[in-house]
């Protein structure tokens, strides 16, 4: 019997960088390995999406609509993916219907081929109008399930889910867990239910990260249950908060009934770019290898030095404790939302908030839209105490509609808006970054001529980093004032480098 | 259904710091957390043997046989193990039986329970007297076999390998992966054959590696195939070259048919307390994190950075990939030994000889004794040219007896030789240390009154490291002689902190 063919999506170029270095790989660290990776037989390639639009403007000064259109033409056999949140686009609220379109549209023209659709409160009336959008310009809609852990979440919920995003017609369902809380066995179970309840031929992508350390296990058990696609990162560019490593699935299939047809001389070229590349961005690396407190607290790891650095602010950072025991408070209160951005942040800053004042002395705007609604609807019941409160601190009244059905045509303001902005270039892409990041956009605009501009360390400043390293503090590097003697007279002199 | 209990061994006091930092865990570093360990609902504590008593005296200044005492005292509910070298029990020689035997008395009276007995060549002749010895004492008998990979290992000849160490009364069967190349399928059809053949209360502990990333899965596979014990260790002690986490494996079993039955909150002692140890000993770690050229190159990591070391000696550091390519060219040639201490030096260095000086110019001693057959038989047959050149070259003649056949009794010599040497209390322990490393023990003995010597950095060493790597260079600690202009004249003055 031939062995299944797995597929295997990379995301070294977008989740793998956006894990463990903060989103911040600069293009150039990127394109030279592009043949390579276009050539090694992946099902797909994510490149885009997630944070990335985001800290190309923020930090690297390089148009993100360009990086597309690079990797477009670099990847030429390959199908890009993105991961795109939903009605929120990449950005940090609902956007209006006509604008989701709209940029769906540009991405598909830009070179987008696989559209991985999520919403944080896994609601489907958030991601419902952006699947519709993959469709109607002929791209691959894959409806997407955040995995999370609560009494109210069950195997049977998620196969639910499932038949939800097929009703819409996605191509394909992702089984996305960002926290790496999928453990083998609900892994098994939920696929083989998705599997026997809308048919074998249903597609199943599953995402996992590494953070736990048992997810390559859960792969092997996804595998085994029907999955037919896995997210990997190739190993220079993997674990810790990250994925698990490329060759590893590989190797780990051997002389089962699976196999991943890809190139293993390919994978060690690629290996072999990252390994070169990982060093530049080591101070945006987190020190998490493995941590297995996630099961416990199912607080992601993000979010744990998010609430640190909350509690640091106010003087309170020995009050850590108290906060990992309040979060499951407020997210029961919340009605179980999956933890991920952006209810991570709403649900963590609440608990900090509760620690800090009181439980619920103040409620953050953030966590009062989510008890009203805007934010869309969770699986649980939303304490009612809290709803009440909400909205007297708010004057706001709770909504049952999808969010986005409040918003009014924006479009056109839109454009109007980066009309007047500097620099802008009067394209689409332009009124979309102005619109996904209208903080942001308007200096990059300015700056963008100057080209992209990497924050990683150059191979020079790594060897003199290391030399320093090595010879110690005996080298004075920057000016410094010394008592020092001199002909057994004493006197303060000022030294530097000549 | 109740699940399977699956036993755990513990290996961070033994095998996860000798993997991960040369052996060097100072007793001091391990006592405080005994107590946890010991409760935590362990199969057996991996605790002794292998390089940590060479490591005791070479490096440490510490008795080893007084750390087998500590660790007895310590772990009162707790079975305590050990890894064994066969017939060379902790040394780098063959010794004659009696030896063997006494040495296997004195652990049992200082209190060990298990003794994991392994060959490097896999020679069933090179253990049986071990495990004669351990069954005499009444203790636990863990026949093993070293898991490689070559065109002659078969799962079958596996399967009956474990059928040649349950004749030797084995007590169980442990499935040693050290250069975590054992795949998830090999893994599972071999234990299902022993399991078949021998029947299903044959018990199998396995014992994995991590640094190919994917022998989590392999420990999943295993457990499947109905394995009854499995290696890991403590979560901050794990991964690279060393174990799978405990706390993974724990996890990942959630929801099977199987659990570990172990105590998460005690782990998780034990793992924070080990997070606090790990940083005292950061200057002996391997950078390796994953690293799947093991399964194209069968060369483990260790040996690799031997080589490499070997060839820049010679300013050949540029040839190691003509190396890479020579290794399994010896390795056929000498039968298809497992890589591992000592065949992987043995098989290494002599592949760095013939790329330098052509090859087989030169056989190194040890290559020769292995083609002679005096370190036992491989699975394969060796090169009959190359055995008539080892004969010529050391003027020894081929055998095909056990190699320790040819000793002569010698405990009385031995008890001799530690009678003259200083600091010796006259102990058959004292005996047994040297003639274990008659090297390193009369070096040993006479600084031994001073105790333990930690190689592990202080807290407050720690902290002042981290100190000056904020500071960067800006600061002078050791004096040093500048140029420097004051007042326009320029004078050579000399700088300390004052």
């Amino acid at each position: 019997m031939n062995p299944r063919k797995i597929g295997v999506t990379e995301v070294a170029l977008r989740d793998a960088h956006q894990s463990l270095m903060a989103t911040r790989m600069a293009m150039e660290d990127m394109t030279g390995i592009c043949e390579d990776i276009d050539k090694a037989g992946y099902w797909s390639v994510e490149c885009w999406g997630g944070a990335t639009f985001d800290a190309c403007i923020r930090f690297l000064n390089e148009d993100p609509w360009e990086r597309l259109r690079t990797f477009r033409k670099l990847l030429p056999n390959s199908k890009l993916q993105m991961l795109l949140r939903g009605q929120n686009l990449l950005g940090y609220r609902h956007y209006e219907d006509m604008v989701v379109d709209k940029f769906v549209e540009l991405s598909a023209e830009n070179g987008m081929d696989i559209f991985r659709v999520f919403d944080a409160l896994n609601d489907p009336r958030n991601l419902e109008h952006a699947m519709a959008a993959v469709k109607n310009v002929g791209k691959h809609a894959q409806g997407t399930i955040c995995y999370t852990v609560s009494p109210l979440h069950t195997v049977e919920g998620y196969v639910e889910q499932a038949g939800r995003l097929l009703d819409m017609g996605a191509d394909s369902i992702a089984l996305k867990d960002m926290a790496a809380l999928l453990k083998p066995q609900p892994a098994y179970d939920i696929i083989r239910g998705i599997k026997e309840t809308y048919g074998e031929d249903t597609q199943i992508n599953v995402h996992c990260h590494s953070t736990t350390g048992v997810t390559l296990v859960t792969l092997m058990k996804a595998i085994e249950a029907g999955a037919d696609v896995v997210d990997t990162a190739i190993s220079s560019m993997s674990l810790g908060p990250g994925h698990n490593p490329t060759e590893s699935l590989v190797e780990m299939l051997e002389g089962t009934d699976y196999t991943t047809g890809l190139d293993m001389e390919r994978l060690i070229t690629i290996r072999d770019h990252f390994k070169e590349v990982r060093p530049k961005y080591a101070e945006f690396e987190s020190k998490t290898l493995v941590d297995t407190n996630i099961f416990l607290s199912q607080i992601p790891g993000g979010m744990l030095s998010n609430m640190e650095s909350q509690l640091k602010a106010q003087g309170a950072g020995d009050r850590i404790d108290e906060v990992m025991r309040e979060v499951p408070v407020v997210r029961k209160d919340a009605g179980y939302p999956p933890l991920v951005t952006p209810s991570s942040q709403i649900v963590g800053t609440q608990a900090v908030f509760n620690v800090l004042m009181g439980r619920y002395k103040v409620l953050t705007a953030e966590f009062a839209d989510l008890m009203l609604g805007y934010y869309g609807e969770c699986i649980g019941e939303r304490n009612p105490e809290l709803i009440e409160q909400a909205k007297k601190q708010t004057k706001k009244e709770p909504i049952t509609c999808r969010p986005a059905d409040l918003l009014d045509p924006e479009w056109e303001e839109l454009v109007e808006q980066a009309a007047a902005l500097e620099g802008a270039d009067g394209s689409d892409e332009d009124v979309m970054t102005n619109a996904l990041f209208p903080g942001v956009a308007p200096g990059f605009f300015t700056t963008r001529d100057e080209g992209p501009k990497s924050v990683g360390k150059t191979k020079e400043q790594l060897e003199a980093e290391k030399q320093a390293a090595k010879e110690g503090a005996s080298a004075v590097r920057e000016p410094i004032t010394y008592r020092v003697s001199v002909g057994g007279r004493s006197q303060t002199v000022r030294v530097e480098p000549a």
